[in-house]
């Protein structure tokens, strides 16, 4: 299929969150016509639309332009609502983009063919993102619709894969791990600073370095502080510290025990291989 | 005091492990005069007197060389030993690099002089760390001592502040969250991806624009995932994929219920604005 083939795609987006508002803008930058919005509520179907020339807004799931991709960006949980509510033209190709839903999601329908269009990254209102960057995991259920959606991805991002449904549901569960559960705990040293007054620069330094290394190298390998050092002294002062938030200090305890068996693990393999 | 009266002070190093290994390079550095390194062993007190033009190096705390300031780099757990076995001159500045550990450790010695220097970086071998930007926390019991930790902690890093023990204690907490418990949860990530044959590049552009956001917002401001959406079918698939890794499954629920007892905590306050 040659490029100007694949732009000539009609898309209907349906979602109008975080996904939709970051993915519309980059198919409407790519040369792509994004020709409905449709989303819940008219307010948020109509400010999206607003962004993407010569696109319509509607909340009727069953009056739904003809297009040549359906991209079904709502939150994980509303994709199976929204396909049984929606009217699909025969052989539409219809897309999520949920790390956890698989490709079998469609399953339901036989009518469309079904497909997955999986954006490794974390999407804020007003931070734009890097497209060329973020890996596009794309799954689908028939070579044709495969070989669309890899033009598709590849027109936006230079970063494109096939990932299977099990695999994607293991990089989902790896990237909570590695974005909200780190986000939290961020959020936690945020908090104990702030609360006490002192300035949050203060961490910043430290936050970068642990990310550099933990990038360059596998991370367990460089694991530092109190609870890898089996500093027990520390540890206890610490947990004594955090009585006033027993919800962190239970976290406390249990990442630091989670370190330590990581530790013993890690040491059992190493005189296993002598 | 001149910054030349300053560079003129003569500094022994107890300790070679990591915070020794990056501070006697960067006092050097800087212009002061390393005469001596302790550590427990031979090779390592070598090792780092070895990068130190002018320092020897011993295991015996009973013949320190005479110094203006004697800065204890040991682990925290080992401070206290290192304090009772070393013979340190009269009125000698004794200074430790320890978050957790309170001024007051030195208050057994009445005759030495007590203060703390604690940087808030991690440190690993081979790793550069520029100290311009490392923020050092300095106390000191007196005032004379702490214009000269001031002093020599500005020569070092742009960024020095006074830190009380109850703050540097509360700070070292938040740093354990932020840099040892975020690089534990990497590592899970890191460890489910490589285990299931994924390449680890796919989650490093996510990694990164979570940090750049925590570090531009209050981390629980732009908290995402399905916890934080409260997607229950989402969590549960999760926690059911993890089964074969019952550790990090209940770190999964614990972080998970975390994050939505403080969404509902936010909840709850901006109702109470109203």
């Amino acid at each position: 299929m040659s490029e100007k083939e694949l732009l000539s795609h009609r898309i209907v987006l349906l979602g109008a969150g975080r996904v939709a508002q970051h993915l519309g803008p980059a198919l409407f930058r790519a040369g792509y016509q994004v020709v409905h919005v449709w989303s819940r509520t008219n307010a948020t179907a109509a400010a999206l639309a607003k962004q993407l020339p010569g696109a319509t807004a509607s909340i009727d799931l069953t009056q739904l332009p003809v297009a040549d991709i359906y991209i079904v960006a709502v939150s994980d949980a509303a994709v199976p609502a929204v396909l049984t509510a929606a009217h699909f033209p025969a052989e539409a190709l219809v897309v999520h983009t949920a790390g956890a839903l698989p490709l079998s999601v469609f399953g339901k329908w036989p009518t469309i063919r079904g497909g997955v269009l999986y954006p490794v990254q974390t999407f804020s209102p007003g931070r734009a993102i890097e497209w060329q960057t973020v890996p596009l995991c794309v799954e689908a259920a028939d070579t044709v619709s495969e070989a669309t959606l890899l033009g598709l991805a590849n027109t936006l991002s230079a970063d494109v894969r096939l990932v299977n449904t099990t695999q994607r549901l293991r990089l989902h569960i790896a990237a909570v791990f590695a974005c909200n559960f780190t986000n939290h705990l961020l959020g936690i040293s945020h908090a104990l600073l702030t609360e006490d007054g002192l300035p949050v620069e203060l961490l910043a330094p430290l936050v970068r370095e642990t990310i550099d290394k933990a990038l360059a190298e596998p991370p367990f390998s460089v694991q530092t502080g109190p609870a890898a050092r089996h500093d027990q002294p520390t540890l206890t002062h610490h947990e004594a510290a955090l009585e006033a938030y027993p919800d962190w200090q239970m976290l406390y305890k249990l990442l630091s025990d989670s370190i330590q068996r990581q530790a013993r693990g890690k040491a059992q393999n190493n005189e296993g291989a002598f």
